[in-house]
C-alpha cells in the first residue's frame, strides 16, 4: 500500500478515497485517447479537502490529476503517471446569480448548462455554449477554456471569467481577479489559469460574467454546391457588418451521417451546409437576415432555408449537435481535431484537408465553428488496424502543419493535453515553450499538478492507439 | 561615464542614445506623481535594437524602463531606479488591417486613435477607446491594459488582443498567441503580458481584433437631483436587457468645472448627470432609447435630453473629455483614482466617497465609467500644502479600503505602477502577491525590466508629493 494513502484518508471529513480496481478503471479515461489507472481517486466535498490533498501530494511527491465530468477531448484529466485523481464533481453545487452585478458565482462541480438555465430565469445569459454543456462541468470548461458555437460573437469561456478561487500547486487557497468588470490589479492570474488545463491550479470557485439575453434569435440554413464556396460565403458575411451569433459548417459526409443517424431532411446532395444563428432585437434581425440572404445568393448558394417555427429551428440545431455521435457510427475510431486558422484562410484550409485526406486515403469529415476559423476535421478510422492508425497519425501531423503555415494554431478549443504536446515547439518555438515552462516550474516546483500535459516529455510522440 | 553606455550605442544602427540633461529630464515624468532622472534614453528604431538593449541590460544589470507617449496615470514608465528609458515611440509606424480576418497588426509606436481611423476606412472598429487615445500609443495601452468608456459593452484592451511579438526580459524575440480568434495552445502568455505594465516583456508588435462598426449610435443625457439616484438608474438600466456602449457619470462639481472651462450648456444645477451612448442597428436603437427613457422617468430623473443632431451629441462627448483638464483648473494638484466596484455597489461607493470627502475636508469630485463600476474619484489639492497632501494620502487609502470592502479592486484601468503598489497585499493577500512575484522572478531573474512597479519595495508607502 502507498504510504500516503492513510494520511490522505485521514485528512478528509466528508470526502472519500477510492482504491478498488473497478473505481480506478472508471477514472482511467476521458473522451480522447489512452487509458491510465490512477493509484487512488479522491472525491472531495469541500475546499479544505482540496487543500489537504494538494499539500499531502507535495509532501509525498505524488502527482494529482484534477477531473470534472471527464468529457475532455485532449486528455486533460488522464492520470498519465498514476497517482491521485482529484474528483471535483462531488463538491456541493453552487450557482449564485447576482442580477445587479450581471455575475454568477459557481462551484466547479455544476454543469455548464445549469448555469445558463439559472441565468435565463433572470433574463440573462451565460454566453459560452460548448457542445458538451449538458454533461461537462464548468470546472472542466474553465480548466480547458472551452469554446462553442456562440464563441463567434461572444468569445470563449475565458472571456467570461471575472475571478477565481483556487488552490495553488503547493496548497494555498487564494483568490484571483474579483467581481468587477474591469480589474488591472497586478498580473492577470485569472486568465492565466483559465485554459492552463489543470497544470497551474485547482479551481474551487469562479465568478462569471452574465449578459442580457438577446431578445430574439433567427436561424438560417444555407446549402452549397462546393465546399470552397461555403468557406468564402462565411468570410463574405463576416466582413459585411453582420456578426452572427453562430456560423456552423458541416460537409456532405457529416450531413449524410446525421441523416442516417436521425433523419430530419437535411440536403444530402449539397457539398456543404452552413447553419447560421443571428441574435439581437427583432427589428434588427429582419434586416440582418435579408442582408445575409443577399450575400448567399450573390455567392451562388444552392439554397437558403429559413425555418418557419422555433421548433423547426431547434431541429436544425439538434442535427448539428448530432454530428459527433453520428459520424462515430461511420467507423469505430474517431480522431477529432480542432486546429484553427485566421478567418480568411478557411477556404484554403478546407482545400488542404481535402489533399491530406486523399494523400493518406482516409475518411476525413469536417464540421465546426467555421465562423471563427475553428474547424473540426475528424478522421474516422479503426484502432484495430495499426497500419491505418499510422496513416491517421501522419495526417494529423500534416493538419497541424497546414494550420500553422496558414497562420493558425494547433488547438482552438480542445486544448493541448497529451495528444498535441509533441507539437508545441512547432508553433511556439523553443523559447516560447520555455517561457511557459518557467511559469509551471515557479508555481509547481515538485511538478505534482497534472504532470504529463501541455509540455511534451522526452521523446513523446503522437500515438493514436491505446497501448 | 557608465561602462554600458558605449556598448549600448555601438549596438544601434538606426536608433540613438540620449544622455544630455535636458533630454533625460523630458523622460523623467509621466501623468502621475514623481520625477526620476534616467541615466540614458534609447530611441530604438527596430525590433533587433530592442533585443540589443535588453541583452546588454542583463549583462550589466541595468534597469530598463519601456515608454510610449508617457500618458500613464500610475507611473508605468517612470525610471524609478535610473538606468535606461527604452523609448518605443520612434519605431516605424505600422497599421496593417486584414479585413477578411477582422484583425489589424500594429507596431507599438502608433497612436490608438490612428488604429481606429484606419479600421473605420474599412467599415470596422477597434473597440477600446481610452480617453487618451489621441495621444497615447497602443504600446502603452497594451502594457497597461487600458480601458475607456466603451469598455462597458466591448471590454478593455486585453479583450481585443489576439497575439503579440515580444522581447522577453532576457532578450529573446518570441511570438505569443496568433491571428486566430480561438487559441488554447499552451498558457495564455498574451493575456498575461497585456496589463503587466512593462514588467514581463517589451511588446514590439501586436495583432488586434477588429469588429464591424455599429451602423448607428444614439446619445442621451440624463440629469438627476441626487447622486445616489444616478447610481441606481445605472444599475436598473443594466439589468433591463439594454447594454449601452457607454454610460458615463459626472457629478455636479465636474459639470460645473466643465461649464466654467468651456461652456456648452450642461445643467449646472443637477446633482449629477449620466451620458449614455447606445449603438447598433438604427431600428433597435429607437426601441432601446424608449426603454432607457422610461427607466429614467421611473427613477425620478430630473431631465432626459436627446441631442437633435450628431454635432450636438459630439459636443456632449467632448464635454465629457474635458472633465480632466477642467477639474485640473480647480486646484493645482489632481490625484486621479480608479478604484472599481461591482456594478450593484456603485450607489454605496458614491456614499462612501461623500463620507471620505467630508472626513478629510477635501475637494473630491467623481466622474467616470460608472456603467462598469469604474469611477474616477479625483482629489483636488495643492502639492505645496504638505498638510493637505497628507489628508489626501489618507483619503486615497480609505477609498481603496472602501472599494475592496465592497468587493471591488484597487484599479479598474490605470494600473498599479508605483502609486498603488503598497496596497497590493490588502487586496490579494501575501500568497496572491507571491504567485505574481514568482512569475516575475522566473521570467526576469536579474529584475531588469521596469523594476519598482506593481510590487512594493520594502517599506514603500503612498506618497503624493514630488520630493
Amino acid at each position: 500500500m502507498n504510504d500516503w494513502l492513510k494520511p490522505l484518508q485521514d485528512g478528509l471529513i466528508e470526502g472519500r478515497v477510492l482504491t478498488k480496481n473497478a473505481d480506478l478503471y472508471s477514472y482511467s479515461f476521458d473522451a480522447s485517447f489512452g487509458e491510465y489507472l490512477p493509484e487512488a481517486v479522491v472525491q472531495v466535498k469541500n475546499k479544505q479537502e482540496v487543500v489537504h490533498v494538494i499539500r499531502l501530494a507535495n509532501q509525498y511527491k505524488v502527482p494529482v490529476y484534477p477531473r470534472g465530468a471527464g468529457t475532455c477531448l485532449s486528455g486533460g484529466p488522464l492520470p498519465v503517471h498514476g497517482g491521485i485523481v482529484l474528483d471535483l464533481s462531488k463538491l456541493p453545487a453552487k450557482i449564485d446569480v447576482s442580477p445587479g452585478d450581471l455575475t454568477v458565482t459557481v462551484s466547479p462541480s455544476v454543469r455548464t448548462q445549469d448555469i445558463n438555465i439559472e441565468a435565463e430565469k433572470r433574463g440573462l445569459m451565460y454566453a459560452p455554449d460548448p457542445s458538451s454543456a449538458h454533461v461537462a462541468t464548468i470546472g472542466g470548461n474553465l480548466a480547458e477554456n472551452s469554446g462553442g458555437p456562440r464563441g463567434l460573437k461572444y468569445g470563449v469561456t475565458k472571456d467570461h471569467v471575472l475571478g477565481l478561487e483556487i488552490v495553488t500547486p503547493e496548497g494555498e487557497l487564494i483568490r484571483t481577479g474579483g467581481q468587477t468588470i474591469k480589474n488591472v490589479t497586478g498580473y492577470d492570474l485569472t486568465k492565466l489559469i483559465v485554459g492552463s488545463e489543470g497544470t497551474l491550479a485547482v479551481i474551487v470557485e469562479a465568478t462569471l460574467k452574465l449578459m442580457p439575453k438577446p431578445p430574439a434569435v433567427k436561424t438560417m440554413m444555407v446549402s452549397f454546391h462546393k465546399v470552397r464556396t461555403a468557406g468564402e460565403a462565411i468570410s463574405r458575411t463576416l466582413t459585411s457588418g453582420v456578426l452572427p451569433s453562430k456560423m456552423e459548417f458541416m460537409d456532405q459526409a457529416c450531413v449524410r451521417a446525421v441523416e442516417q443517424f436521425q433523419p430530419i431532411g437535411l440536403p444530402v446532395d449539397a457539398a456543404a451546409i452552413i447553419l447560421i444563428e443571428l441574435d439581437g432585437p427583432e427589428e434588427a434581425l429582419r434586416i440582418e437576415q435579408e442582408k445575409v440572404e443577399a450575400i448567399m445568393e450573390e455567392m451562388g448558394a444552392k439554397e437558403v432555408i429559413i425555418p418557419e417555427s422555433d421548433e423547426e429551428a431547434a431541429k436544425l440545431w439538434h442535427a448539428r449537435k448530432q454530428v459527433s455521435p453520428a459520424i462515430a457510427k461511420i467507423k469505430p475510431t474517431k480522431v477529432s481535431e480542432d486546429a484553427t486558422v485566421p478567418r480568411s484562410k478557411i477556404p484554403d484550409f478546407m482545400d488542404r484537408l481535402q489533399t491530406i485526406k486523399e494523400k493518406y486515403d482516409l475518411e476525413v469529415v469536417a464540421f465546426g465553428h467555421a465562423g471563427d476559423g475553428n474547424l473540426h476535421p475528424n478522421i474516422l478510422c479503426d484502432q484495430r488496424d495499426p497500419e491505418e492508425m499510422k496513416r491517421a497519425e501522419k495526417a494529423v501531423e500534416e493538419m497541424f502543419e497546414a494550420a500553422i503555415e496558414l497562420g493558425g494554431t494547433l488547438s482552438g478549443e480542445h486544448g493541448i493535453g497529451t495528444m498535441k504536446a509533441p507539437f508545441m515547439e512547432m508553433e511556439l518555438g523553443d523559447a516560447g515553450v520555455d517561457m511557459m515552462r518557467r511559469i509551471k516550474r515557479a508555481w509547481d516546483p515538485h511538478n505534482i499538478l497534472n504532470p504529463g500535459k501541455i509540455f511534451a516529455e522526452k521523446g513523446q510522440k503522437l500515438v493514436l492507439r491505446n497501448e
